[in-house]
């Protein structure tokens, strides 16, 4: 049987580079994690507490496709908190994790064929799931000297739609009001439809990130328990729609999902009010962060935009090679330490970039910036 | 923004007829579930425990994209157990349901344009994910005289790919080894796809289901832990694929999944070993099928064929009408109870058709017959 041509797509190469550090500590080596963009924490208390109640009170069988009412309701009122917006909670679909959100977003907007923008360097992921829906995702390089913070010239003529993050993965750095306003209105003159990642909102350590539906109630706007909620496995994430869209959504959800996984929502339903918790993880991540921007320039990597959000550093290593799925590997054998090609993030220029990721805690994050400094000292002695 | 045109796509009737007995049940009338393919019961009792005990000792992040490795070693033995295969755990994947199997299967194997047959009556999701990605369901009437099991003959020529399921939805028909063997025959000789669903395998009430593995090693075979695992909620289910197309599944399930729920993956796991619980569960179900298959008749539903597995019975409805969305509205309405119409199975002939579920307890059942029973007589009185 001959493979669809939309399924030869790129593996994720994180979760290659993940595969990798699992055979080394299986082999019993001893790995820093700072490949992957998840918390090394569990669930937030009182989501695990929840999910532990409900175990013993409910069957927890199928939830109608749109996600549990309350929980509906519990993230419409996260944006009264965090944006001051009056969001009808009938225009939010949770789904399962915002990789379910880009899969019924591409299908209800886009036919087999559609042009839809991408940023380079940019999730990976949107390109492989737009490829395997047979859309054609559209490379938009973003520039070094403006952050790698999309612009509306980076933007080409003629596409259906656009995938823009704030933060952004790989570089943490984020669009201020007037930057996405001005992408929002450039997209809405042409007719394309803007859809808004807003994953790592939560995770700021300036000002507040700012939300596609503050500027324009149109946007399709995409979330997740993920990241700043530290429920990642839980697969439980949302998407806010246009009310006229809603049904159409809700019948691909029923038919390409079912549900989103009940348990999952009982969690980010009690996730939800645990702020305490969740403030306290955004301070460890800011402390982290702080010791990265501090210590990796003494090393030589002097060559990133310093993250407004996320949990990430891209760090340019032109200066030590043009081959970054080499380099990844070679940190990992020599230094033990787990790093993403920037490869994944930026076909065209990422063989000279690696994403470091911050999510885990502040000490695991030290022993790998010394393992790092030490290897790339010894590199430069071999040199 | 127009809606993309594969998105116009026909919803779930059952989770709309779902949506309309819960709000029924939120006036505060009671009503009996007879419409929606799944057990009451929670997740078996070891598999609760399971979770309770991952809640508490680890922190439930992402999993690798196929899945736990114990879990599909655990999958690979139930082959064993089941059917005396003897499979590599390396073609297991792990996936969301076996809404999440389709979407891979279909991604992995169809372009855009691609004819899959589907039988009518079949799951109607099958239509529904094939026309989401562009592809073409190709409708294969199957015939009353034949127990609407699929036979050869039924399917046309030029498809690339076939998806058959024995248990069948919504009749609970079964594909012997013989009939099963002579489609797959057709399929090989002509090149064509086929694909397995054998979600209601370990429900049968004689002989048991033949597994398309048993006779063709390059079948894709999808299944999962909601029906007989009694695990709707938890969105967890599996893929057995050929070895040749793992790495491809492998680059989709990354990158439109990341990885399945990692809390029902845990679940799953330890359900696989808690066959008296799940046992004590088909024991029910038979019991519950032969009353319906003694009482149905005495309320004058006589035709339909008698179900060899799943938890379904499929009744010609056409005395009473030839509008079978009216008549399951009328049924909700008047008596109480929720039934599916033949509509979400058989867009053709389901006008004349209802699909009765016996996936609740007895007593519940039993309540509905009655209510069944009274409705029909008292229709007959006003006829």
């Amino acid at each position: 049987m001959p493979t669809a041509s939309r399924a030869e797509i790129d593996a994720f190469i994180v979760m290659d580079v993940m595969e990798a550090a699992s055979r080394a500590e299986a082999a019993g080596r001893h790995i820093i994690h700072m490949e992957v963009g998840q918390p090394s924490t569990p669930a937030p208390p009182a989501a695990r507490a929840a999910v532990a109640q409900a175990l013993e009170s409910q069957s927890l069988g199928y939830t109608v496709a749109l996600g549990l009412p309350a929980l509906r309701e519990g993230i419409a009122a996260l944006y009264r908190r965090w944006y001051g917006i009056e969001l009808d909670p009938a225009r939010v679909v949770v789904t399962a994790g915002s990789s379910g959100a880009f899969v019924l977003a591409f299908t209800a907007l886009f036919d087999a064929g559609a042009r839809v923008g991408v940023t380079e360097p940019g999730y990976p992921s949107y390109r492989q799931i737009l490829k395997a829906l047979d859309c054609v995702p559209v490379g938009m390089p973003t520039r070094d000297a403006a952050r790698h913070v999309l612009e509306p010239v980076d933007v080409p003529a003629g596409l259906d739609g656009i995938m823009v993050a704030s933060p952004a993965n790989p570089t943490g750095t984020m669009l201020d009001r007037d930057q996405l306003g001005a992408l929002i209105a450039q997209a809405r003159a042409a007719g394309t439809a803007f859809i808004s990642d807003e994953i790592y909102h939560g995770l700021h350590y300036g000002d507040r990130a700012v939300c596609a539906l503050e500027i324009d109630d149109d946007a399709w706007v995409i979330n997740s328990f993920s990241k700043y909620f530290s429920m990642t496995g839980w697969r439980v994430g949302w998407m806010v729609v246009p009310e006229r869209d809603l049904r159409t959504v809700e019948r691909l959800a029923q038919n390409l999902f079912i549900c989103p996984p009940h348990a999952s929502q009982v969690a980010a339903l009690a996730a939800l009010s645990d702020i305490e918790e969740l403030e306290r993880l955004r301070e460890g991540y800011a402390a982290t962060r702080a010791l990265l921007l501090e210590r990796l320039p003494r090393m030589g990597l002097t060559r990133f935009a310093s993250p407004d959000g996320a949990f990430y550093v891209y760090v340019d290593t032109a200066h030590l090679g043009d081959d970054s799925r080499a380099l990844a590997a070679e940190i990992l054998d020599r230094a033990g330490v787990a790093v993403t090609p920037g490869l994944d993030f930026d076909p065209a220029r990422g063989h000279r970039t690696i994403r470091l990721s911050y999510a885990r805690d502040r000490a695991h994050v030290a022993e790998g910036l010394d393992r790092l400094e030490a290897f790339l000292k010894a590199r430069d002695a071999r040199a």
